[in-house]
């Protein structure tokens, strides 16, 4: 019979994104025991980024005072395209990888069953799983952050398409003449509604001369801006930023009028860190513009909420991902 | 033992539009032997409307020397949200109808097996079951005509969402300060590109001194303007109806890229009368237009094509869902 602290008793979700990897070390995907956080350090390559999330699993079973032993599986959520067949990331520009074979490397590295997964669709598994207690038969997961990203759950099943790319909701251009977004197009949600965006509009307007609160909290250059401190501007009475953040949320609301057109779905779930700072401002510009723009008896019935998961939905994603496609 | 001509061998498939209904007869979804064509006169009421569906399929059936006895079932496709299982059109502003228990009212009149469905979707089955021969998982229809519709294959098979209404294409916002659309927003995918938008920047144009040829084919007025007279213009060298072409048919490649973005289908099929009309001016721009503003790898191997079934699509679909939603 097998030890009590051999019983493989514990999950690990990961999620690995262009600037940090966060492990997370979980009972069930309801009941997160631990976490740790470690840069990414993308630009030292393939090789050091995959010992980091490696390490980054090991550091937060120990410090849940755990051996890899008492661990059943991981599942990683990895940026960009990715084949959970292959087990290898196809692209993935944020970390300058193309073909990596991610979860061959990470079983040889922790001698563990590994699972990946594209982040955003980890994310929407993760939300679904564990947010939603009556499983509609479709949801998609919204996530504004540093970029925009998305995943679809359709027939109550991860939905990933044709090249394992659906759900690129970030890349649907509302404004064909708007801002230039990364992608090289123009006026992509991304390009209007993410944090950067958000920034980029920020910045150029108190170059341009605008007032705002935000000078005098963060200086001039306003340095390290965060979405935290748009929400205490806006709580401060700062008009400025408030218009900002209103506009950020009316385009939100216009690609949600346009999935519940395009895709109809029973829930649109929003997360990611811009909604988890600015959740009182944003939602309900986004919940009424979407109904006001969506097609006549389209969005009955349809539930448009907020992700209570914050920044952990990556890891819950990669917990439910352990728990559900390995054995 | 039945009688040679009471062998139940014919499909009917019907195609209820908010101007024309056209019913075929059909020996499989392939073979069309006879067809239609009726005007709704949507103006006088649902009772006369059903009546008229039900006589425009007495006259195909009669017209093909055929009695409705030798008709297995009738499918039709209808404008709106259909809710297939109770059989109702539960929204069509088309024809001015809510709540209209459509199959069970022409199971009366004909005395065989009804099914009905939105007229996109049943376009879209039509086009997937005898167009594409390697039966694709994913696939993607739209359609210019009078407004732009759109269907859903996903996971082979139709996909209608949570309020039945999936597949709304043309109410893509693509220009949040474009072109006023019918639903009451501006820059609808169908304020830009369906028939109705283009004669309607064709006639703004005029009215404001553009020289174009079609003035002296249709007179000052242009009255019944057809999509075949424009092509019939750009082949004659107008440069100006050319250009409008162009532009409806670069804003159809965007949705197009949009689609691709978020639901990375396969195979995506565009159809309609504007399509049938203009293929040849209109297809290589839509699809280079599409590969261009489409995320990095997600175009990859998608193939976009036209329909050759044209104004047939809908009846074709009729005679799909005939053969396999009833026994």
């Amino acid at each position: 019979m097998a030890e009590a602290q051999d019983r493989k008793e514990y999950l690990v979700g990961v999620d690995l994104g262009g600037t940090k990897i966060l492990a997370g070390v979980f009972r069930s995907p309801q009941n997160c025991v631990g976490r740790t956080k470690m840069s990414t350090k993308s630009q030292r390559g393939v090789k050091a980024i995959i010992d980091r999330v490696a390490r980054c699993v090991q550091d937060a079973v120990d410090e849940c005072d755990l051996s890899l032993k008492q661990v059943r599986a991981v599942g990683v959520g990895a940026p960009g395209a990715v084949d959970p067949e292959s087990g290898r990331v196809i692209l993935a520009p944020n970390l300058g990888w193309e073909n990596v074979p991610l979860q061959r490397e990470l079983e040889d590295h922790l001698e563990l069953p590994v699972v990946i997964e594209n982040d955003c669709n980890a994310a929407t598994m993760g939300i679904y799983a564990t947010e939603l207690e009556a499983k509609p038969r479709s949801m998609v997961g919204i996530y504004l952050g540093t970029g925009v990203g998305g995943g679809l759950i359709l027939d109550k099943k991860l939905y990933s398409g044709f090249n394992r790319t659906a759900g690129e909701i970030g890349h649907m251009v509302l404004e064909v003449e708007g801002p230039k977004c990364n992608c090289g197009n123009r006026g992509c949600l991304e390009a209007l509604a993410s944090r950067t965006a958000i920034f980029r509009r920020v910045q150029t307007a108190v170059k341009e001369g605008q007032k705002t609160v935000l000078t005098s909290m963060l200086g001039d250059d306003l340095a390290d801006m965060r979405s935290g401190d748009l929400r205490k501007a806006i709580r401060q009475g700062d008009r400025f930023v408030e218009r900002v953040i209103e506009e950020a949320a009316e385009y939100t609301g216009i690609a949600v009028a346009n999935l519940i057109n395009l895709l109809n779905p029973e829930v649109i779930v929003l997360g990611g860190g811009v909604i988890a700072a600015l959740e009182d401002e944003m939602m309900s510009i986004i919940v009424e513009t979407a109904r006001d723009y969506a097609f006549a008896g389209s969005a009955k019935g349809v539930e448009i909420v907020a992700s209570k998961l914050g920044d952990d939905a990556g890891i819950v994603g990669g917990a439910v991902l352990a728990r559900d496609r390995t054995r």
